[in-house]
């Protein structure tokens, strides 16, 4: 068995070493141009000729929950496309999500410049009622979020592509409950597939359907937010702020207008993080099971790009 | 029956109406030298005056779940003293622990600095396992955090006055076991009643045992840390961070290096605010249980001060 790896996160020698201890025989190589051709690959954002090189290439496994990366390239039609699940992300993006939605609904940027100020003042406290928490997309990453929101009692909704259903939350699916899902919600967060059906979901168009006083967390692709749509509702006044750690470029150019912005918060992609060991061990378990037949999770039906 | 109010949060008017909803012909009035005596009060921190003109109070609601400015006063023997338990404050309490714990364990200080500096750079991602929270205090506040922490997968430690047992989490009791709590946790969060016993616990002593690197969490009463011992123990670089919601002193004095320190976060005593409609539903259940000599939850044991 030989397994190319591309653009592993940390050190390559981890994976070498990890998968050596497993099958002692494999060919385990990072790839570039003019390798030999190999039956598996581990691999984060190659570039074309990654596929083009390897005809025959009978999965890869993406680092990383979203494939939208390998969405955009030519891969042969009997290469399994595999996507990472949870992984130790969950909990990260549940972990960031919270931090975030709880720092507004508590107004803990305020009592930061207060401190700063040296100001002692109490803000009124705010309810749960009125901070309804909007959650899109309702894969692993999405509903352990969900999970973790409902802890801290905020009146959820999800909207998702297909219909789903989860115990204490408010479901919509597809386009045609869009509006009625954003009317409903006073903070967003984007936890989507990155797809064509997704891409600038996130517009002057939705983003004024919030309530009042939205708030936008994207967690997921830069590209599913119009920037430009964003900033004119922060100045507007219909949003009150947004935390981003996501970006079209990253890194984020040092022009951009996000990087200063007094209501948004940014951060250089890091709300969940690829875990060596647990990615690791899950792409073994699933190496395991490919070539035996055995159903795997996370496989990408391609004709939905996720 | 004839009910006193002294300091209420929020709007006298609201309790008075409240109470009147339930009983119409119930004498309801603030509190102040010189007014009738009462059957029972709802009171935040009143003088002692307000327990030497009402010798015959049947109890004492206290407007927050710690008793310790009642403590300190003379009150008549037969008095009761009860406490708010729970009504809206564990969640909050979850709230802002959750929130600090996850902004210092993620390193959102060092990226919103990185951030303000237009700097795009990834911090290596900690690890749970390094990261146990000593929780001190397993009340009702004490034991939802416990909870909500354990939903991030933190490994949790706590410390009793007696011996407790929760679900996956390591607990300790009393004094001889406090070291070894200590020693076995990173960040403290101090959920303590205030009494003889537990003022000035989180000391040089007690906070250089916490694990390299430790930051603590307080959200119970300013008089359980003793000030300087926080700061050198800072600058000497053992302890990471603070955020600090209670202080001996509040509202903070203008001159304390509380105010400005880079490693501490501080807010003025919002981590759990006192709701009114939580509260005065909880208080009715309570005056409708007490005169019948049905179980009441949270009185006050006077001997142990909590």
């Amino acid at each position: 068995m030989r397994i190319a790896l591309y653009n592993p996160d940390g050190v390559a020698q981890f994976w070498i070493d990890g998968l050596h201890a497993v099958w002692p025989e494999a060919e385990v190589a990072l790839w570039s141009p003019g390798s030999p051709a190999a039956d598996f690959a581990i691999a984060w954002a190659p570039p074309q000729a990654f596929f083009d090189e390897q005809p025959h290439l009978q999965a890869v496994f993406n680092l990383g929950a979203g494939v939208d990366a390998l969405m955009r390239l030519r891969i042969p039609p009997q290469t399994q496309v595999v996507r990472l699940e949870d992984a130790g992300m969950a909990v990260q993006m549940a972990e960031y999500v919270c931090h975030a939605v709880l720092r507004h609904f508590r107004g803990l940027d305020a009592y930061e410049a207060d401190a700063r100020a040296g100001r002692w003042r109490k803000q009124a406290p705010a309810v749960h009622g009125d901070f309804p928490v909007g959650v899109m997309g309702l894969g692993v990453l999405g509903t352990r979020v969900v999970r973790a929101l409902q802890g801290f009692e905020f009146p959820i909704n999800a909207w998702s592509r297909q219909p789903k259903a989860l115990d204490g939350v408010r479901c919509f699916a597809g386009t045609e409950q869009l509006d009625a899902f954003l009317a409903a919600s006073k903070v967003l967060v984007c936890l989507l597939p990155l797809t064509v059906d997704t891409q600038n979901i996130l517009n002057q168009d939705t983003l004024s359907r919030l309530q009042p006083g939205g708030y936008v967390v994207n967690v997921a692709r830069g590209a599913h937010l119009v920037d430009a749509d964003l900033l004119a509702l922060l100045d507007r006044g219909h949003l009150a702020g947004a935390t981003l750690d996501v970006f079209r470029t990253e890194p984020l150019p040092s022009e951009h207008p996000f990087w200063r912005h007094p209501k948004i918060h940014i951060t250089p992609h890091i709300s969940a993080r690829t875990l060596d060991a647990e990615s690791l061990a899950q792409i073994i378990t699933k190496l395991q099971a490919l070539p035996q037949g055995l159903p795997v999770a996370g496989v990408v039906q391609r004709e939905r790009g996720y």
